[in-house]
C-alpha cells in the first residue's frame, strides 16, 4: 500500500516514489475514473494521443475552421460518430460511448470537440430523436460520414433561454404541400449557431408551427423542428437565406458560429421532423402528445444529450488544466527552502495546496457523477420511450434525468471555468502563453457557462423541478404561474431523492440522525449534512413561495424575492447526488488501495464543499462554530495529506501525454 | 432629489427619468470618482472617444503590433508621457496625472495600457528614480517622444516572485571600465518581457551586481539595474544577445513578449542606473545604504508605479464590463412579465441584480482607494527622498505606500478578473462575441492578476508587514528568518491603522463600541465590523507564529501551517482601508444628492462584503446567526433600492461613449 506509507504530515515532500504508486493506486483509481466506457476512452486515448492536434494559435480564422473539418474527417475513422444513432437506423447505438469519446475529444480540442458535438450530437441528435424513418433513411448515414454538415438553429438574437418563444415561423401552405420559413423581426434571427456561418448545408430549425386544417383557422401549434436547406454545394446561401458570420470570440475559433434569417423560405412538408407532431397534407395537425407544453418538454428532452456532453467535457477540461498547473507546481521553485540550496516547491506551500487540491477533489467528485448521468442516459434512452405518452413511472424517470443533466451541466462547467482560471494564475506567466495551452482552454471553456443553457436558469430549474416534485404539467408556466402552483400545492414539499443506491442507505442507516452527534470525518455524517441542507432549503423555499396564496402579494415579487433562494436549492440538490455519486464509485472501487486514497480525496471533497458554503451550515444551526473551525483545518490537513499523492491523482485522470505538451513542464 | 423619488422597494422598476437622474446624481458621482485629476480625466476623456482605439482580433500579431506602436506615438500628443518625469529631467513632473491617464487609456485598448506603462512607466520608472543626471540627460527626452523604445527585463524564466535571487549577473571588469551582462543558466533567462520580442532597442536589466575594488575578492551587491542595448536600428539583435518571442497568449496581443538570454555582453560603466549603488573605475562598491536588504527594497520601491497602475487600470476594466454588462441587461428581455405582452427586463430579476449590482459597488469602493492610493504616490513621490537614508517618518509612510499599492492592486485585479467574467457571462452568447469586448477584456486582464506581483504574494506581503508594524530589517528574511522575527517581537502586536481621517474618527466616536450593539446600517458599526476583523485576525496570526519560538516546531512548518491565516489578514486590512476610502469620498462629496446615493452603494459595497465573509463573521462570533440573515436580506433589499439608479451608477464612470461601442446594445 504505497499510498499508505507515503502520506506523511509534513508539508515538505517530495514526490514519493510515483512510480510505484502509478503503477498500484493509479491504475486502480483510472478504472474507477473509467468507469463503464473504459473501452471507449482507451481507445480514443490511443487515437487522440497526438500533439498535432492541440489547437494552434496562429492559425487564421479560416485555416482554423478548414483544419478543423479536416481533422474531424480523419478522427471519424475512430468510430465514435455512428454510436450516437440506434442500428436500425445506421449508427452503432451506443449513447455512452458516444458521450465518453466526446469528452475525450475535449482533451485535444474543445473546438473539435463542440464542433462534433453540433453535427453528431445536436443536428444529428434532432434528426434522430425528432424525425422518423424517412428522415433517418435520408440523413443519417451521410450525417455520420460528413457527407451532409448541418447545424442546429435553435437560439435566436431575441431569445436564448426562452426557448418556447422563439420567433422564427413555419407555416404550412396545403395548395403546394410546403412550410414557408420566415424571420419576422430582426429579434427572429438565428445567432450563435454553430456551423451557420461556413460549413453548414442544412440547418435544423427550430420555429413556430402555424396550420390549420380545412375549414379551420391556421393557429399556433408550439415550436417544431425542420430541416432547412441553407447554402448550395459551392457555399452560396440558396435563395431567401441570408447567412453571417458571428467572427472572432472568445476562444473555440475553429467553430464557425453564424446567423441566419429567413425570408419566406419554402421547403417541402416532408422536412418537418414529425415524431411528436405531424400536418397531413390538408394541414390538420396530429400529435400523439395532447398537451401542448408536455410535447414541446418532451421534444426538447430528446435533446439533452448535448447538454450531458457539455457537462462532461467542462469537467474533463478542468482536469486537464489541474494536470498541467498540479505538474507545474510540482517542478518550480520559489523562495528559500530552510536549510537547503534549493528553493521550495510551490506545491509545498499551503496556499498552493489549498489552490489546486480542493479543485481535484472536486473534479473527482464530478467525473464519477457524470460517469452516473451518462450511464442513466444510455439506459434510458435504451427503453426507447417511443413517440406517444410514456408511461408514469418511465416519464418521471425522464424528468429526473433531465434535471439531473441540467444540474449537472451547470455546476461542472462552472467549476472549469473556475478551475482553469485557478490553474491559470497558478501557473503565472508561463500560464499566460498560449504554448502551455491553459490560456486557450480559459478562453475555449468561458461559453460552457451559458451555451446549451445558461447556467443560472439551469440551476434553477432544478429548484422548480425539486419544489414540484417533478409534477406534471409544470413546465411551461410563466414565474407567476409557477409559483402560483407552488402556492396551491400540498403543504410540506420533501426533497424526494432518488433511489437511494444501497451503499447510501447503508451508510445513513449506520450514522447518527443528528450529526452534530457524529464524527465529521464519518461518512454518514457528511451525507446527512448534504442531505440536510438540501431538506431545510426545499422546505423553507416553499415556504415563501406559499405567500403568493396571500392577497397582499404580487405573485411575481414573491418568485423573484425567492429567487436566490430557488438556485440555492438547486445547488444544494446537485452537490449531494454528486457526493452520493463518489460514495458509490468509491464503493465500486476494485482495488483496495484506491480506494483508500479515493476515501480521502472525497473526504477533501466534502470539507471543502462545507467550508465554501460555511456561512449557510452555520446561520441555520446545521454546523456549530467549533464544528466549523474543525471543517477549515480538515481542508488543510487533508490537503497535507494528498499533497505527496498529488501526482497520481493527475496522472490517473488518463490524459493522452501528447496533449499535455507545454514547454513550461520542460523546466519548471 | 432624483434618487429619493425613484428608489421603490418594486423590483419591477423602469428606469425612472434617467435623464433627469444623469443631469444631477450623475454629474456629483463623476465628480467624486474623477476626484483630484479630474482635468487629466477629461483631457484623456475627449482624446479617447474614438471607436477606431479598441482592439481588433482580425489583426495578426504583426498588425497589431505595428498598431499599437503608431497608437502610442499619435497619444503621445496628449502630452501625459511626460507627467511621469521630473520637470528638471525634461518631464512635467505630475505623478497622479500619469497614473490617471494610464488607467483612462485603459478604456480604449488593455495592450495599448500596458505598452505604454513598460514604456513610460517601467523602462522609464527606472531610468528616472535608478539613474542619476547622466542618465536623464541621455535617456529621459528621447523615451517620453518614443525616440529610444525601452523593455524593463526583471522577472527570468526561473524567478518571478523572488527578484532578489535573479541569476543574470553584471560583473564589473575594471581592466576596460564595463560590465559584462551573462545569463549563466537556462532558468537566467529574461522571460515575459514586454517589447523584448520586437520594438525594444534597449533593456533595463536587473542583475546581480558582481564587483570588487583594488585587492577584494569580486562579491555580489545584490540585484542593480543596467541600460543594456539589445538591438540594433534595423531591429536585429546585437552581439550577445538572443531574444526571443513569447508568441500567442491569453490576450494583449498587441504587446510583443519576449525573452532575452545574454551572452558576456558587454556595456560601459556608465549604464549602471548608480542612484542607490555605484562602483568606482577600480571597481570599488559604493551605496549610500548600507544594508543590502534594505537597498534593494528601497531600489523596488521607487518602482511601484507600475504596480499602481496596474491595479487602477484594473478597476477601470471592471468598470467597462459592467457598464456593457448593465446597459444590455436594461435592455434585454427574457421569460413571461406578469399581464404584460412584454417579456421580463432581466435587470429586474434578483439573481441578475445580485450578480452586477454589489460588483458595481465594490468598483465605487476600489475606484475611491485608488484615487486615495495615487493621491499618497503622488505626495510621497514629491518628498523627493533622494538617495540617501531617509528619515524615518518618511520610511515609514513609504513602506506604508508600498504595502497598500501591493494589496490594493491585488484586491483591484481580482475584484476586475471576477467581475468581467460575471459581465460575460450576464450578457449570454452576446457576452462572448469579441465585437461586444467583454470576451477581449477578458483575455486582457486575466495576466493582471499576476503581473506585477502575484496577487497571492503580494496579499501575503500585506500581512507580513502589518504583522512587523513595517518594521525594518526585516524583508528579504526567508520564510523561516521571518517567522523567527515575528516570534520574537514584543506580544500583542495589533494592526496598526493609518493615520485616521477626521472622518472616520468622528464616525467611531459616534458608535458603539460592541457592534451587536447598534445597528447594522449604521456606518460605525460597519466600520467597528471591518476594524475587529483586521485586529482579531492579526492578534490571532501573530498567536500562531510564535509557536516558532517552541522547541519542537520547525519555524517553516509553523509559518506555512498559518499561511491562510496570513492571507486573510492581508484581505482584511485591504478591505478595511477601501472602505475607508470610500468613507472619504462621501464625506467630500459636494453634490447631497450624489451623496445620499452613494451611502447607498456604500452600504452595498459593505453588505455584501460582509456576506462574502459571513462564516468568518460567524465562526468567530463577531456577527450573530440573527445578523447573519439580516446581512444577506440587506444585500436584496439595497439590490431592489438601487436598481432604480444602475443606468445612473454605470454611466457615472465616465467612458467614452465610443469605447462603449458594442452591436449587442443596438438590439438588446
Amino acid at each position: 500500500m504505497a499510498s499508505a506509507d507515503s502520506a506523511g504530515s509534513s508539508t515538505i515532500t517530495s514526490t514519493t516514489s510515483p512510480a510505484a504508486e502509478s503503477g498500484v493506486v493509479g491504475e486502480g483509481l483510472r478504472a474507477a475514473l473509467d468507469g463503464r466506457w473504459r473501452a471507449t476512452r482507451d481507445e480514443l486515448r490511443a487515437g487522440l494521443d497526438r500533439a498535432d492536434l492541440l489547437p494552434d494559435p496562429s492559425r487564421t480564422l479560416e485555416e482554423a475552421r478548414a483544419n478543423i473539418l479536416r481533422e474531424m474527417r480523419e478522427l471519424s475513422s475512430l468510430n465514435f460518430a455512428a454510436a450516437g444513432f440506434r442500428t436500425e437506423h445506421g449508427g452503432t447505438g451506443d449513447v455512452g460511448a458516444s458521450i465518453s469519446a466526446i469528452e475525450m475529444i475535449g482533451y485535444a480540442d474543445l473546438s473539435l470537440m463542440v464542433k462534433s458535438g453540433v453535427q453528431w450530437g445536436l443536428f444529428g441528435g434532432a434528426v434522430e430523436n425528432l424525425g422518423t424513418k424517412r428522415h433517418h433513411d435520408r440523413y443519417v448515414a451521410d450525417l455520420i460520414n460528413l457527407d451532409l454538415l448541418g447545424c442546429f438553429a435553435m437560439t435566436e438574437t431575441g431569445h436564448g433561454s426562452n426557448v418556447q418563444a422563439l420567433e422564427t415561423t413555419a407555416t404550412y401552405d396545403a395548395a403546394t404541400g410546403e412550410f414557408v420559413i420566415h424571420s419576422p423581426t430582426p429579434s427572429a434571427r438565428k445567432d450563435y449557431i454553430g456551423g451557420a456561418a461556413e460549413h453548414a448545408r442544412v440547418a435544423a430549425v427550430f420555429a413556430q408551427l402555424i396550420t390549420g386544417g380545412p375549414g379551420e383557422e391556421p393557429t399556433g401549434r408550439g415550436v417544431h423542428c425542420f430541416i432547412v436547406p441553407i447554402r448550395d454545394d459551392a457555399g452560396a446561401d440558396l435563395p431567401g437565406i441570408t447567412t453571417g458570420d458571428c467572427g472572432y470570440k472568445g476562444g473555440l475559433r475553429a467553430v464557425d458560429n453564424g446567423r441566419i434569417m429567413f425570408d419566406s423560405v419554402r421547403i417541402p412538408a416532408e422536412n418537418l421532423l414529425n415524431k411528436y407532431g405531424d400536418v397531413a397534407a390538408d394541414g390538420t395537425y396530429s400529435s400523439p402528445i395532447e398537451n401542448t407544453n408536455r410535447r414541446f418538454f418532451t421534444m426538447l428532452g430528446t435533446l439533452i444529450r448535448g447538454r450531458v456532453s457539455v457537462g462532461a467535457t467542462g469537467g474533463a477540461t478542468a482536469r486537464k488544466a489541474l494536470t498541467l498547473a498540479t505538474r507545474y507546481a510540482l517542478l518550480r521553485k520559489q523562495f528559500d527552502a530552510p536549510g537547503e540550496q534549493e528553493e521550495v516547491t510551490i506545491m509545498d506551500y499551503r496556499a498552493h495546496q489549498r489552490k489546486l487540491l480542493p479543485l481535484i477533489a472536486k473534479s473527482y467528485a464530478i467525473a464519477f457523477a457524470q460517469n452516473d448521468l451518462t450511464a442513466e442516459l444510455h439506459d434510458v434512452g435504451s427503453l426507447n420511450l417511443g413517440s406517444g405518452e410514456p408511461n408514469r413511472k418511465d416519464a418521471k424517470r425522464q424528468r429526473r434525468l433531465e434535471s439531473w443533466a441540467a444540474g449537472l451541466k451547470a455546476y461542472s462547467t462552472w467549476h472549469a471555468s473556475h478551475a482553469i482560471n485557478v490553474s491559470r494564475e497558478a501557473c503565472g506567466g508561463a500560464g499566460y502563453l498560449d504554448e502551455n495551452q491553459l490560456s486557450l482552454m480559459r478562453g475555449d471553456i468561458d461559453v460552457f457557462t451559458t451555451f446549451e443553457g445558461d447556467n443560472t436558469v439551469l440551476t434553477q430549474l432544478v429548484g422548480k423541478e425539486l419544489l414540484t416534485s417533478y409534477g406534471d404539467d409544470v413546465r411551461g408556466l410563466s414565474a407567476t404561474g409557477w409559483v402560483r402552483f407552488v402556492a396551491g400545492m400540498a403543504r410540506d414539499v420533501v426533497a424526494e431523492k432518488t433511489a437511494a443506491r444501497q451503499v447510501i442507505q447503508t451508510i445513513l442507516d449506520d450514522s447518527d440522525e443528528d450529526p452534530e452527534d457524529s464524527a465529521l470525518s464519518h461518512r454518514g455524517t457528511q451525507l446527512r449534512l448534504f442531505r440536510n441542507r438540501e431538506d431545510h432549503l426545499v422546505r423553507t423555499c416553499a415556504q415563501r413561495l406559499r405567500r403568493a396564496n396571500d392577497d397582499e402579494s404580487d405573485p411575481f415579487d414573491v418568485f423573484n424575492n425567492a429567487q436566490d433562494h430557488l438556485l440555492k436549492v438547486g445547488q444544494a440538490h446537485v452537490e449531494r447526488i454528486v457526493l452520493e455519486s463518489f460514495i458509490g464509485a468509491i464503493a465500486e472501487c476494485d482495488s483496495r488501495s484506491a480506494a483508500e486514497l479515493l476515501d480521502k480525496v472525497c473526504d477533501l471533497f466534502v470539507y471543502s464543499a462545507l467550508e465554501e458554503d460555511l456561512s449557510w451550515f452555520l446561520m441555520h444551526r446545521h454546523v456549530s462554530t467549533e464544528r466549523a473551525k474543525a471543517i477549515r483545518r480538515g481542508v488543510n490537513e487533508l490537503c497535507a495529506d494528498l499533497r505527496p499523492h498529488a501526482q497520481t491523482l493527475v496522472d490517473a485522470f488518463g490524459i493522452p501525454e501528447a496533449l499535455l505538451t507545454a514547454p513550461m513542464l520542460e523546466h519548471g
